[in-house]
């Protein structure tokens, strides 16, 4: 298995990926490389500082980089030899097997779309992401590809999120919730109101109604399905906050923190644990990390996306959503 | 100055209430007077373990009891003689300046709607929420009373939110922020964007941008607009994560919890310091609390009313409307 990384995505780029790298190859199985993608003589140089390195390393040569100022559909054209291109072009051309970038989520998306291309029965691929709740953790998709989502779109979501959970995460029924502002049937706005009623009667589906915003901490459904826009308000929203409050705390203990081993407490809320957000519903293994990501989470993006390959995550979502297809016609 | 209190809204009623209402007389100006509208026999046993009850408390008999099964359009029909309708009515004929109620959100808002009436330029009637952030508090609106909102009605919240966060907060030029997915004007759903056309554009509106979930958080603005869906979403979020991070902090800190004072460390996060969620737009004042708020809650929302009502808050609120009639026409 081969997973390639842009190497030059994140805000520490590449010092963060590569380190990320090599922690994921200690941790991972031996049959799994991990091509950086990226500056050659950059690459080169921070691996310089990490000798010996492992065989399973490789570096694929990608002069150009994408920044924010890069409109994202247009990359694919205008930076065809940026690490992101490069690096999706690596997968569609059968030289990997799933790609991790820490680089502008929108170029990550929108070049996805152009090289893996979306499955057969999804029109608009999700994002997903995964959250800390009290119990385990939930999956909450779309987190911000798609705004003003119809209520197909939510159902695809719901397919894709279970398929997806269920190999990732192990659980045979998986519970899809629909985020909601109350929870009778009849609540919520138009989208909400239609996409229950499509839930409800969609096979396949373990369908457990409507959650709030307090149940996702609650642990209430494994997949909870929503339009992107208030995803990814919701998203950066608790990362925020979880921020916030460890802040507050540590501002409070000061002096006396050995008493508190605050980052044990809250690795529970700490999104670099995680491993990054999966795009969905595409041919092919993209995992978008935080630009702020430190190298844990890169090296937990590196995990779950040879999880996604050996699972053949892709293949078991792509049966789901033929299934769907060929139930709808 | 009267205010009428709702004594059988909370799931503690009307023992709740009778004690909020007694802390806020004791923290309130001689002038003030509470009306406790509910069960007579109920409220008046509760009084009776508060002797000497004060002067400025007065008990009007209200029957009925809305619950959560009640239709809320239908209350004002249905249920007449409810303290929800009873204290409303109150204000509506001049016997009392503002109403405070911890029952049935829905219920409160349409019979306010029924009772109170929209204010001229005010097609929506939203509910504004206050939220604690790392600096001064954020005035989030709408939190739940409309969703699929158009464009104009955000501009008609973002008045509103001006207008409460002048009088209630004492801010000359309240900073307005518009919810968002990206701080670039472009970013965002159909409704965001045109909005975003519509507020750069408005007069009488200090109008700072995009507001990212982050942003709540830091404190990046003292007024934030969104549709009802994703402000009711983020504030049950926000509850439930801020009670979530605290039970893992006492968890951690069992047995040896005098070293560190949680109470005072998140009072910053404690939605019942923060006084109940106003409902704006309307001719009058209505203040909605939990149905879970502790006395504590009750008596903060007893002086946010007698703070609006002092500070003319509907006066000025109509007024900005007004004069946004005018400049459209």
């Amino acid at each position: 298995m081969r997973i390639a990384l842009d190497a030059m995505g994140s805000d520490q780029a590449p010092a963060c990926e590569v380190q990320g790298a090599l922690e994921a190859l200690a941790e991972l199985e031996d049959d799994v490389e991990i091509v950086l993608v990226g500056d050659r003589s950059l690459i080169e140089a921070e691996l310089e500082r990490h000798q010996p390195v492992p065989e399973r390393i490789r570096v694929v040569h990608a002069p150009e980089r994408v920044t924010a100022d890069d409109p994202p559909a247009s990359v694919i054209r205008r930076k065809p030899s940026s690490s992101i291109v490069v690096g999706l072009r690596l997968q569609q051309e059968g030289e990997a097997d799933a790609f991790v970038s820490a680089g502008s989520t929108g170029a990550v998306m929108a070049t996805s779309l152009f090289t893996l291309r979306p499955m057969p029965g999804v029109d608009r691929p999700p994002v997903a992401t995964v959250l800390p709740t009290a119990a385990e953790p939930c999956l909450l998709l779309d987190a911000g590809a798609n705004v003003d989502c119809k209520p197909h779109h939510l159902v695809q979501f719901a397919h894709l999120g279970s398929a997806y959970v269920r190999d990732m995460m192990g659980k045979e029924r998986p519970r899809v919730g629909l985020l909601n502002i109350g929870e009778e049937p009849t609540k919520g706005d138009e989208l909400t109101q239609e996409t229950y009623r499509l839930l409800a009667r969609e096979p396949g589906i373990h369908f457990v109604g409507n959650v709030e915003g307090r149940d996702i901490i609650r642990s209430a459904a494994d997949v909870v399905v929503c339009d992107g826009f208030v995803g990814n308000v919701l998203l950066k929203f608790y990362e925020s906050v979880a921020g916030f409050i460890v802040g507050l705390l540590r501002k409070e203990l000061e002096g006396r923190e050995a008493s508190l081993d605050l980052d044990r407490v809250f690795r529970v809320l700490d999104y670099a644990e995680t491993g990054g957000a999966p795009l969905l519903g595409v041919c092919g293994v993209a995992i978008i990390c935080h630009g702020e990501s430190p190298p844990k989470a890169i090296r937990n993006a590196l995990k779950a996306a040879a999880r996604a390959v050996r699972s053949d995550m892709v293949k078991h979502s792509a049966r789901e959503l033929a299934a769907t297809i060929k139930e709808g016609s």
